[in-house]
C-alpha cells in the first residue's frame, strides 16, 4: 500500500521531476468506520501517456460513502475516495498529445481499462471485458497498490481517461458532471430520451437533480419521485412538471398510482440502496424503459407479468464511456446546465458524509481543494 | 355462464342460421381440480364482423393447465381452454371481408380488443390499453358470460382476430404457431435477433422448441438450456449448436458457467413458473437482452449490478399482435418450420396435461377435433 499517514509534504517540484513518484496531501479513511482525515499518499511517476493534475474541486458521491463503509464489498485502507473532479494539468508524459501543463482537465470514475476489447474500442471503457480500473479502490494497473481518488491535491491519470474542460467553464460545478452528470446522461443517450417523452426520476439527490436538469434540457416532460416533500420547490425550479412524494414503506407507496399507470416512457432510479421496483413497473408505458443507475444491490418486485405488460424493459447503466464523459461536460457547458452544489473545505467532509446519509444536501457537496493564495 | 354440461348437440345447421346462438361440443374443466371432460357450450350468434370456425386442431399450451388450476388467478367454471387452433370457416357475418366459408383460418390467444387505442392501431392488440379479450376465461365483450376456448368443435371470433392459413399448410402443425410460434417470434422481431447472434433458449418445451427452430432459421447460433438431459439429441437435431443441462436447485445451477460469461446476445426464457434469473444474467453479453415469455410470476435474483454490468436488459414480451401472428404463420409455412407434435384425441387431454406437467411431451400436444368421415 503506497499510502502513509501523517502530515502531507506536497512535492511542488513535480514539473521538473515527472519521472519520480511524488508525495501529496490527501483526505481519506483509515478504516471502514473512520472519519475522513488528512494523510499523505504517493502518486506514481508519470508513464509516457500519463497526465498529472493538481486537483481543484472534487465532488462527494454517495458511492464514496458506500465504498468506505464496505457496503459494496470489503475494502483496503487507507482509502482515498473521490471520482468526479477537475484540476489543472501540471505535467504530462512524453507521449501525451491532448494536454499541456496549465490546461483544465477532468477525471471521472475510471482511470484505466484494457483499451483493446470490443467495448473499449467502442468507447465503452466502463464495460471493458477485462474490467475497468476504478479511480479509487481498484488494484492499480499502472503502479503499486490500489488506486486512490480525488480527495487529494494531485493525481496521475492515463491520458485516455482525462477529459478536457471547456474554457470558461465554472470549475466547481463542472466536477460533479464527471460522475453524476455522465451517469444520468449516458442512459438518456443510449435509450434516446427525447423531446416530448414523459420522463421520471426517482430520487432527487446528486444524480437525481442532474438527471432532472438533463431531461428537461432534452425537452422531456419530467416528473420527480422524492421521499423529501421539502425538495418539491427545488424540483419545480429545476424544471419538473410534477413532483410525487412517495413513501417506500407504505402499503401504497405511490399516492394515486393508478392515475400514473402506463404513463412514463423512461424512468430512472437513483435510489442508492436495494429497492422494490414493483410500485414503479405499472407506471411504465408501452415499450418504456426503467433504468437503474443508483446502486448495485438487489432489485425486488420483478415479475414476468409486470414486464410482459406493455413490453417493459428493466435495464442497468453504469457511468459512461470516455467519449460520453467528454460529451456531457461539453453539453452542460454549452447549455449552461450546472449542478446545484454546496462548496465545502476538506475538514468538512466527514460532516458532509453524515448529511448525505440523512438526505441533507442541496444537491451535491464539492470539496474545494484549490491551493489558497493571498 | 353460457356453458351447460352433458352430451353435446352440435348445431350443424349453422350456415343457414348465423343469427342464432349455437350449441357445440367442447372439452373443459368443471372445477379447478377436475379432469377435462366433454360438455356442451353455447356459441353466440354472429355479429356482422364475426367469423364462425369449425375447429380442426387445437394445441395444448402449458398456460391451459395453469389457468384451469387457478395458478394464474381464480377462474370461473366450466372453463374450456385452448388458444392455438386452426379450423375451417363455416359462416361469416355480413361485414366480413377477408374470409369466406371453406377458408382455413387460425386463432390465437386473443379474440377482441378495443381496436382504437394507440397499441391496437399499431397492431399490438395484445397490449391494448383497455385490456385484450383472451380467447378463454375473459369476460366476453361480444356475448354473454366469459370466453371459452378452442378445445371445442366450433368458435365465433371477431374477424380482426382470425388469421389466414396459407394454402397447403399442414394444419395440425400450424395450430401451435398461433401461441407458441408467435410468442417466441414476436420478441425476436422486436429486439431484432439476427444472423450470427448468439441465442439461448431456456426450456425446451412447446415454446422452447419453437424458439429454437425460429432462431436457427434466422441464422442465430443457438444454445439450449434444458433440465432434461434426454432432450439433448432432439435439440441438436433441431439445429442447436450447444446444449447445457442445468439444475435450477443446485448450488451451481449451470455447469461451467464462467465459460459462458458475457456470451449471449439474446436469451429467451420459457420457464413456465417463477424462477431465479441470477444464474443467467452474467451470461448476457454487452447490450444483450434477456426476455421472459414463460410465466407471469416472480423473477428473483435481479440486481442493479447484474444489469449495470454490460448494460443488460431484462424484458418481457406477451404473445404477439395480429399482424405478427399472421406473419409467423406465413413465415413458418414459407420456411417449412413446423413444431414437433403428438396428435391426441379429446379423451386423452387429461392424460396429456399430466404428461406436460412431468415434461413428458415431444414437444406439443395437438388435439384432433376434426369430424371423422367414413
Amino acid at each position: 500500500m503506497p499510502a502513509t499517514s501523517g502530515p502531507a509534504t506536497p512535492d511542488h517540484t513535480l514539473k521538473a521531476h515527472t519521472l519520480k513518484p511524488s508525495l501529496v496531501r490527501a483526505y481519506g479513511a483509515q478504516s471502514q468506520t473512520g472519519p475522513i482525515e488528512p494523510m499523505t499518499i504517493e502518486r506514481r511517476a508519470l508513464l509516457p501517456d500519463d497526465v498529472a493534475i493538481d486537483i481543484l474541486y472534487c465532488g462527494v458521491c454517495h458511492s464514496d460513502i458506500h465504498m468506505i463503509r464496505g457496503e459494496w464489498g470489503e475494502q483496503h485502507y487507507p482509502l482515498v475516495p473521490g471520482h468526479e473532479f477537475v484540476g489543472r494539468v501540471c505535467a504530462v508524459g512524453a507521449a501525451v498529445t491532448r494536454f499541456s501543463p496549465g490546461d483544465i482537465a477532468g477525471v471521472g470514475c475510471m482511470v484505466d481499462s484494457c483499451c483493446a476489447c470490443d467495448n473499449c474500442r467502442a468507447g465503452l471503457e466502463q464495460y471493458c471485458t477485462q474490467g475497468a480500473t476504478l479511480t479509487y479502490a481498484s488494484p492499480d494497473t499502472r503502479g503499486p497498490g490500489q488506486t486512490q481518488g480525488g480527495y487529494c491535491e494531485r493525481i496521475v491519470v492515463r491520458e485516455r481517461f482525462v477529459v478536457k474542460v471547456p474554457e470558461g467553464a465554472d470549475l466547481a460545478t463542472t466536477a460533479p458532471l464527471l460522475c453524476s452528470g455522465v451517469t444520468t446522461f449516458s442512459p438518456m443517450q443510449h435509450w434516446r430520451l427525447g423531446s416530448g417523452q414523459r420522463f421520471a426520476v426517482i430520487g432527487l439527490g446528486g444524480l437525481g437533480h442532474m438527471a432532472l436538469k438533463l431531461a428537461v434540457s432534452r425537452g422531456a416532460e419530467a416528473t420527480v419521485f422524492t421521499t423529501s416533500a421539502d425538495k418539491a420547490k427545488d424540483a419545480y425550479a429545476m424544471g419538473a412538471k410534477d413532483v410525487v412524494v412517495w413513501q417506500p414503506a407504505a402499503t401504497d407507496p405511490i399516492p394515486l398510482a393508478s392515475e400514473l399507470a402506463n404513463r412514463f416512457d423512461f424512468m430512472l432510479s437513483t435510489i442508492p440502496a436495494p429497492f422494490d421496483v414493483s410500485p414503479f413497473l405499472p407506471l411504465i408505458r408501452q415499450d418504456g424503459t426503467f433504468v437503474n443507475v443508483g446502486a448495485p444491490g438487489a432489485i425486488a418486485g420483478v415479475s414476468g407479468g409486470g414486464l410482459w405488460n406493455q413490453r417493459r424493459s428493466l435495464v442497468g447503466s453504469c457511468i459512461g464511456g470516455m467519449p460520453e464523459t467528454q460529451e456531457v461536460v461539453d453539453y452542460c457547458h454549452a447549455n449552461a446546465i450546472r449542478p446545484q452544489i454546496e462548496l465545502i473545505r476538506p475538514d468538512q467532509i466527514t460532516e458532509a458524509f453524515a448529511r448525505v446519509e440523512r438526505k441533507d444536501v442541496r444537491y451535491r457537496f464539492v470539496i474545494d481543494l484549490a491551493p489558497k493564495r493571498g
